[in-house]
Parts: structure tokens; C-alpha cells; sequence
């Protein structure tokens, strides 16, 4: 790392942090309406403070929520172009008698910082900011050309920003996105993201007899809705835990040997049974834990309900059953491909005596860049150089909705490369902040944007 | 059937329906204490009528509840003795907007009566005492020893009738039990029930990990509870819809080639399909649909419910998962033994990853009375005299839990006798009873009990 960055940062770190309690005191919650003007405050706490760093054009564009704040500084001529996303709204604090410091009064203990919003996501985009404002600073100038789009709606699922961007291309327009909004893998073990598995989402309702019947007076006649209903769910996996539909792998890239690898070395199954409270782990065979979650496929159940559901017996022969099926999809796999084929296997499978609707939902496509990718390189490399150990290139299990938007309408190439852990509380009671990793972390913003050129 | 009642049954046929409708005038809704006073009113009008009616030791003996009025005579030496069961507390009569004739004040169309426990069970309760009286009034004895207890809570489930039961074994002794409370198969098509089935239900509950998981997350790593739920009940039925629970037939009684073709000829599958709005029926293979209901064993979902119900999709793996389970068992087949068949079979069928607690629930012994019991024979030829048809000898697909009392406290072989239709609204507005079958049934009431000493 540059020395004169390095010494600016360490004489700046009790300003820098003075910035961050600042921020962190303006209670910005999105989702409560009495928190508005608060919301609009840290806008405009952010806008200032990115004004006084030196960045460009700033500015806080309206939305029909909360506002974003945009910044940005284009000098960089020929040198590609980093769009910074970040999040300056917080979870709810409820329940509150639970937090041992005041949620929006920031206390550092033992290098920790004490407060809602330091990990996810305030504390993160004043290190985007400052990484930026730093080298502005030492230098006068950055190596790469940088725009900031930090929003105030992501803890309620960022109603406005598909809008925000469609209103905005031009504007947004960059070739890599940078998202501080992630976890490392542990306190000293960093991580870049990659790739993101996609989904696929599906209702089925199956209808048997027209109402629900007594079962002494029926049983054993008609199809119970929820016999078929389980034999038809059941169908979708073999006994071993491999998906059943027919045609349902056939797009799924394999992992490399290397990916195999890694995914094989981070894998700890004791400490995921010990975390999750089970006796085993179980899935597709032939692939470890984290291959599993971050590049097989899956199709899972998340509710399935029919009948009686109060106390004790009631001896119905349920008329109707429903299952809410969704699935993780990876690359190349197409979501509507994949729902087509589950439409069909379920057709095929359907029992006799029942009626079936099957009613398509949500979609999001998965992808993956490759690992050669220069952003990535550059990212590797940064991560490196601030924590002094390899960084673990991991993919995503779920999809991150901002990041699927960006992928889709801007095309843009995401590096996920975030500072907090999954430990630190973020959405619950006493959420804190590993300021060791606020500075080294910082480092690795700032060693990004200066290899990226480099690379690309 | 005797020249003498007959005529007295013509000359005196205004004054029954008389007397009907005043006891029907009568609001005794046992669920609804407004109508406490009123359920009594009942009781006492109905002991009034067997006192006048010349039965002797007619009392209103108190429960916790409402009371059962209780009635006999017994100078048949050395004759059989008959217990009489019904009911005079009736349904509510919500929504009382939906009635075309006030409930309680009780209207004859075209030979129909209307009013709230005409069918169920009050005019069938005063078929019993008039069966009775009128034999004493023309033969100025009974052929047996006749005793009436008529209960004022079957409609809120007979909550205090066991307890009376023990209370009063000595009084209640009989050799057969006469219940008017069942339905006929058609209009003109009277039937005598001799079997019940049994029931023994469970509740499994199944545990995976210690929380609800987000499935971006964990997905593939880790066991869902609805996937071990789906497979380990799928398991409990092969594809054709027999029970693949090891040795759960092995107890059970074949029916008869006659009862086989009893259950042929009366199952009607098109009459059902579109009376449950299906395309086709389902169960057991190799046996008809009547069949199937009165004398093979079930084992029903009854209700089955985990992870999300909501709108929409929510991509959570679901920590628990619950399944009810009813099993409609048929003679030999014992429910102790069946609950520990089906545990042992989910234990073995149990999936990875997931912990499973059984909780055994209600049971009720399935029973049968031999075909030639001279109770049986008795009501037959009783019901063939006056309706001119033959009955049919049927089961109730069901347990029918006041029978399965006085046969498990009081060994009574119970002759299920009614003469309501399935089709006269009990439980609904604008209930109503055919009086035809009043008067058949009212005759085929006075046969019984002249034939029953015959048989015995």
C-alpha cells in the first residue's frame, strides 16, 4: 500500500471514525414512517460529507421513497469506471430493551463499534467513501473513474431502485460494481463474491373433492388432496437427495477442479451441524457442503399446507393442499427453462382424483464471473495486500436482489467485496463492527481502485 | 304388522304430529346457554309425554350438563330388554336468515315437517316413545322390557354422558341398544347398521434445524423438514393407494361374499363422483367404493402443515413440520396395535436430518355384530314389513361415539335404526323430515320390538 495513504489513514482514523459515529447517530430507519426526516438527514449527513471529501457532482435524486445519493469524480480519462453501491438506511431496533448500549448513541468497545447500521450497511459506505476521499486527498486525483449510488430503501427491499435506474442509465452507466454490503467468511479470512445462484419460483394447488369430507363417512373413497399432495412433492428428489425432474441438470455448469477445491477446504460440516442444531447434513451426494450451497441447484419446499391445523384430531378428508416450492438456481441454468421442467415433472407425477394449478412466481437469473475476470484479479489482489492471507473467491447461495438489477439493466460485473461478518448482529439487538476490519478493509477499498486499472 | 296398533296408529296420527310439534316448538339448543332454561323445558315436555304415555319411572336425572331423561318398563319377564338412546337438544339454527319457516314453530308442506330438530333427532326421539305407547295402549303391555335415555347434549358432544353411564350402570343394563339417529340410504330404501369402524390417530412432528433458514443460505446444505415430511408420508401409501404399513391388514376380517355384493350393488361411483365434483375415485384396489368405506381400513392425512403460508414466495427451509393422522380401522384390528405399527413405521422410513416426535391421540375400537344376531334379524324384518322393500344391512364408515359407550361401558349390541335422510338439512337451515317415514318408520319401531323376543 502506498505509504502516504497509509499514513493519512492513520492520521485521519479518529476523524474517520468521529464521521462514522456521526452517521451512525441519525437513527435513518426506512421502514418507520415517524424515522422519515431522520432518513433524509443521513442523506444529507452523506451528501456533505462525500462534498467535503472532494467528490463531484453530488447530489440527493428523489425517488418516489426514500432519496440516493449520487457523487462522483470522472477524471480518470480511459480508465474503466467503478459504480459503488451501499445501502444508508437501518433495520428496525426492536426490541430495544435488548440492546446494552443506546442503538443510535455509538459506543467503541475494545475496538469494537456498538450500533445499528455499523456493519450493515452505514459503517461500510463511509469506507467506500473515504477509501475514495483518501486518495483524493494524499494524491489530488483517482485512478479510476468512480460514481456513488448509495440508497435509503434497502431494508425494505429497495421498492424504487429498478425505477431509480431505468430513470438513471446514462448516469449509472460504469463497467464494475462495487458492493460493500457482505460478509467475510471470518474475522480474518476475507472474501470476494462471484457468483449468485439464481431462482425459480413456483405455487402449486391441488384440488380434490369439493369441500373438506368426513372421513368416516368418505375415507377410504375418494383421493385425500394431501396423500396426493405428499406423493407429488416427494417425487421431486430420489432417497438420496439428487432432483428427481428429468432434464433438470442438464444446463449446470461444473464446478472447476479448483472451485472443488476451495469449496471443499472451507467447508466445516461439524461446526454448520453444531450452528444449525442437526445430527447430520445432508444433500445432493457427491459434492461438499459449500459446493452445495454455493453451485448445485436445489429445489426446496418452503411451506406445504392442507387440512386441519388446530388442536388435537379433527377427521377431515382435506378438499384442498398447497405447496410453496422454490428453486436455487446456478449457471446456465434459464428459469423459465427449469420452471417448464418442473411444470412438466409435476404434470406427469399428479396423482389420480385431484384437480392441480400451478401458478409461476418470482425468477432471477444466476450467474458467475469468470475468476480471471481483471475486477476480480484486482480485488484478490487488495484483499491480499490489507489482510495478509489469500482471500476466499465464494459465491453467493441466494441472490442479492440490487446486485440482479445492476447485472440486468446495466450489465455491469459485480465484485462483492464486504467487511462485516455474519456474527456482528446486523438486524438484531447490539449490532457491532470489527474495526480492525473498518482499517483494513479501507485498505483493500483503496488498493482495489488502484489496481483495477492495472488489471483491466 | 298388528290390525289393531294400525288403526291406532291412523286414528291417532294428527295427535302425534300435534304433540311433535310442540316438543320441536321448543328452542333446546344445548350449545347456547341463553337456551338453558329451554333445553329442560324440553326435557320435562318429553318426560311429560312418556308419563302420559303410561311409562313408568320416568325421571330427569342430572348431569354436570343438561339432564337425560330416563323412562322404561319392564314386565316382560324373561324378555329381552331394550335400551333406547336419542336426543332431544337440536343444532343451532344459524344462519337463521336462510330459513324459509321460523325453526321453532314447526310447518307441514306437502307431508314434510320444517323445523330445527325435526330429523335430527327430536322427531326421531318421539317415534321411540310413541313405538312404545302406542303398543300399550292397545295391547295394554309390551312384548319387551322397553328403557329410554335420551340425552340433552349429543350436540355439543355428549360431553357428560360417560360419566352418567358409569353413574348409572345397574339402571341402564340391557341386552340390545335401539338407536334412531342414523340416516336411510334413499327415500324409500331403510337400512340397519351393524358395524363400526374404529379410529386411531397420531401426530408426528417432525424438527430439522433449530430455526427457519434462509434458502439462499443453507439451501442443498442441509435436510428441509417438508422434503423428510413429504417422503416419510408418501411412504405410508404404495402408488395404488393400498397402506404399505407392514402387517397393518393382517388383522383385519374379510368381508363376506354376501356383504361383497351388498357393497356392489349399492355403491352408486357415478352418483358420488358428482356429488364430490371429481373425475374419479380412489382407494384400495380390489374392492368396491361401499366397500371401501364400511369395511377397509384408512389411514387419512388429515391435516399436514410447515414453513410458509403466506402470499407470495418466502425462500425459507423450514425448521418444523407437522402431519394428523387418522386411521379408520375395521374388525379384528386392534387401534393399540395399529398406532405402534404405524410408529415403527415412520421410525424406519424416518429421512436424515430431521428429529421426530409421535404423539399417540384418540382411539376407538371398530366393531361388528355378527349378521345373524336376532336383533339384527328382528330390525330387518321389521323395516322389510313396512317400507315393502328389503333393508339394507350396512355399516357406518365411521365411529359413532355414543355407540362405541354403551358397547364398551354396558356390552350393547346396538341396532342403528333411523329413518332421517342425509339430504333433510340437519345442521342446516330449513331442516325438514319426511313424515312418510315417519310413519313407516314408526311402524317398523313397533315391529322391532314385537319380532325382537321372537329372535331372542
Amino acid at each position: 500500500m502506498d505509504q502516504q495513504i497509509n499514513a493519512f489513514l492513520e492520521n485521519n482514523r479518529a476523524l474517520h471514525l468521529k464521521q462514522m459515529s456521526d452517521f451512525l447517530s441519525i437513527p435513518s430507519v426506512s421502514s418507520d414512517s415517524l424515522h422519515k426526516a431522520d432518513v433524509r438527514k443521513a442523506a444529507e449527513w452523506l451528501a456533505g460529507d462525500l462534498r467535503e471529501g472532494r467528490l463531484e457532482n453530488v447530489q440527493i435524486l428523489e425517488t418516489a421513497g426514500h432519496p440516493v445519493v449520487y457523487a462522483d469524480y470522472l477524471k480518470a480519462e480511459g480508465k474503466p469506471t467503478v459504480l459503488c453501491y451501499g445501502h444508508y438506511d437501518v433495520q428496525p431496533v426492536d426490541p430495544v430493551d435488548q440492546w446494552k448500549t443506546d442503538p443510535f448513541k455509538p459506543e467503541i468497545i475494545d475496538n469494537i463499534i456498538y450500533a445499528r447500521g455499523c456493519s450493515d450497511d452505514k459503517g461500510q459506505v463511509l469506507m467506500l467513501a473515504k477509501a475514495a476521499e483518501s486518495i483524493l486527498a494524499v494524491k489530488g486525483e483517482l485512478p479510476v473513474n468512480i460514481k456513488f449510488c448509495f440508497e435509503g430503501e434497502e431494508e425494505i427491499g429497495s421498492a424504487h431502485l429498478d425505477d431509480f435506474i431505468d430513470d438513471h442509465l446514462e448516469l449509472l452507466k460504469a463497467d464494475v460494481l462495487l458492493v460493500s454490503d457482505t460478509t467475510m467468511i471470518g474475522i480474518d479470512q476475507p472474501a470476494v463474491s462471484y457468483g449468485l445462484r439464481g431462482l425459480c419460483g413456483l405455487e402449486v394447488h391441488l384440488r380434490g373433492p369439493k369441500g373438506d369430507l368426513h372421513s368416516g363417512v368418505y375415507g377410504g373413497a375418494v383421493q385425500n388432496t394431501l396423500h396426493a399432495m405428499v406423493e407429488l412433492l416427494a417425487s421431486l428428489h430420489d432417497h438420496s437427495g439428487k432432483i428427481a425432474v428429468e432434464g433438470f441438470y442438464d444446463d449446470v455448469e461444473e464446478l472447476t477442479a479448483e472451485e472443488k477445491t476451495t469449496c471443499e477446504k472451507i467447508s466445516d460440516d461439524d461446526a454448520l451441524k453444531k450452528e444449525l442444531d442437526v445430527d447430520t447434513l445432508w444433500g445432493e451426494p457427491g459434492y461438499s457442503t459449500i459446493a452445495r450451497i454455493w453451485a448445485r441447484p436445489t429445489v426446496e419446499l418452503n411451506g406445504v399446507f392442507g387440512g386441519f391445523q388446530g388442536e388435537g384430531l379433527k377427521t377431515v378428508i382435506p378438499s384442498k393442499a398447497t405447496a410453496k416450492i422454490t428453486c436455487r438456481l446456478v449457471p446456465n441454468q434459464d428459469p423459465a427453462m427449469i420452471a417448464a421442467l418442473l411444470k412438466k415433472h409435476l404434470n406427469a407425477h399428479l396423482p389420480a382424483g385431484v384437480k392441480m394449478d400451478i401458478r409461476l412466481m418470482d425468477h432471477a437469473e444466476p450467474f458467475v464471473m469468470p475468476l480471471d475476470h481483471p475486477a476480480l484479479k484486482a480485488a484478490g489482489a487488495a484483499l491480499k495486500e490489507a489482510f495478509h492471507v489469500n482471500p476466499v473467491f465464494s459465491r453467493q447461495g441466494g441472490s442479492v436482489p440490487i446486485v440482479n438489477t445492476f447485472h440486468d439493466k446495466l450489465g455491469l460485473a459485480p465484485v462483492l467485496m464486504g467487511f462485516g461478518l455474519a456474527t456482528e448482529n446486523f438486524h438484531a439487538p447490539n449490532e457491532h463492527f470489527h474495526l480492525v476490519n473498518f482499517d483494513r478493509g479501507l485498505k483493500a477499498l483503496i488498493d482495489f481502485l488502484t489496481f483495477l486499472p492495472e488489471q483491466m
